[in-house]
């Protein structure tokens, strides 16, 4: 099974980017009359007859809709410090998706070794992990701010950070109760201050531990998706 | 902080490899008069003092040896099919090691589409994860092996399977045990077959579900490790 992606799905007809149009039409050699799947991003998953390649831009019709079985009573937002390494965030990305989650923020802290993400080719591979894990939803990728004007923003219920420099918090997966709304805040390599990870408690933000081992940023990243969606296992 | 790994300690005296005398000298220059950190990969960690650096091979005397923490209460063995892809298998690795891991062992299924790999490239990445997590203990690896012979020598009490083709299994992390000893199955990418699942389960592997989304191989193989750590915290 092979999921396209495209924002422009209307009522019949689907038109795909010309990025998808060439992945679609020029690598996996998809022709007019052929069926694809695609789906929007937000939920809406559609099965298509390809009704024109002109100009190499893929136009198709719609023949069948699937129903969105999101039937999820919890949601996962993680706030991570981008970590030197590209490679090692753009992994997180993949993974979190793969896994599950429903939105992520990016902060620059004081021990930041990184200022700046390029938030279009984040939301490229977000698309592609999305396509290759089958799912319909892309979660919400907010770009670099500020530490304390993200996490004073924070709508979630239950607020957690994951905090090397406190000693023996509780296990995330037995703090957390089952179908609520999580924050969960990962500092970067040289973690939060202690300045942040007091100005995080008194936003009502609890410590928090992912384990016994030291995770790196973005595998404590990928461990709070996993223990998160494993609270809410039915 | 900086380990690095020899096999070569005895009481009084370390001697490193050349490749990691290497790295100890050309890369990172440390020199004679110098402390540096080494681990045994068998949960020996000491302090040491370079004494000499003569054709390249860094020898040390130890100054100080640290007690063994470990303390650990339960075992895991990860059983998995190599994926196509040698970098998610090399990365299986890093991140198994750095959540903690105590086996792994590499089938050869039916769908397997990987038949062989390189043992002596992966023990070395699970050398590199063990410094870089600063681990003390390097995880058994057992090279590739057919399924059948692999899951009949299984000692371990704990035994669960992830395959997808059954409906509605546990959730591993309800279903185990705290202190025990886990073995965990993990498919190729094109699952395990009916037959290989019947003779597992024939064998006394449990099925069970690492979550509500499909993972890949390597990503199980992740979610099975932190699952069971998770299981064992204090």
């Amino acid at each position: 099974m092979q999921y396209f992606f495209s924002d422009h799905i209307s009522n019949d007809i689907v038109v795909l980017s010309k990025e998808e149009s060439r992945h679609c039409i020029g690598v996996l050699r998809y022709k007019a009359g052929d069926c694809i799947h695609v789906v929007d991003g937000k939920g809406k998953h559609v099965k298509c007859k390809i009704s024109s390649t002109e100009k190499n831009i893929v136009k198709a019709d719609i023949v069948d809709e699937f129903s969105n079985k999101n039937t999820k009573k919890h949601y996962i937002h993680i706030i991570i410090a981008p970590t030197k390494s590209n490679q090692r965030i753009e992994w997180f990305i993949e993974k979190a998706i793969e896994i599950g989650v429903d939105e992520i923020s990016f902060i620059k802290c004081s021990n930041s070794e990184r200022s700046r993400i390029n938030i279009d080719r984040i939301n490229k591979i977000a698309i592609t992990a999305m396509k290759q894990s089958l799912k319909t939803t892309l979660p919400k990728i907010n770009d670099l701010n500020r530490f304390n004007n993200t996490i004073q923003r924070v709508s979630e219920i239950c607020k957690y950070i994951g905090y090397l420099g406190d000693s023996n918090p509780d296990f995330l997966g037995r703090l957390a109760p089952e179908k609520s709304k999580y924050c969960l805040l990962i500092g970067p390599e040289g973690d939060f201050t202690e300045d942040e990870f007091e100005y995080a408690v008194n936003q009502g933000f609890k410590s928090v531990s992912l384990g016994d081992s030291r995770l790196r940023t973005e595998t404590a990243g990928i461990a709070g998706c996993l223990i998160l969606n494993g609270v809410n296992y039915d």
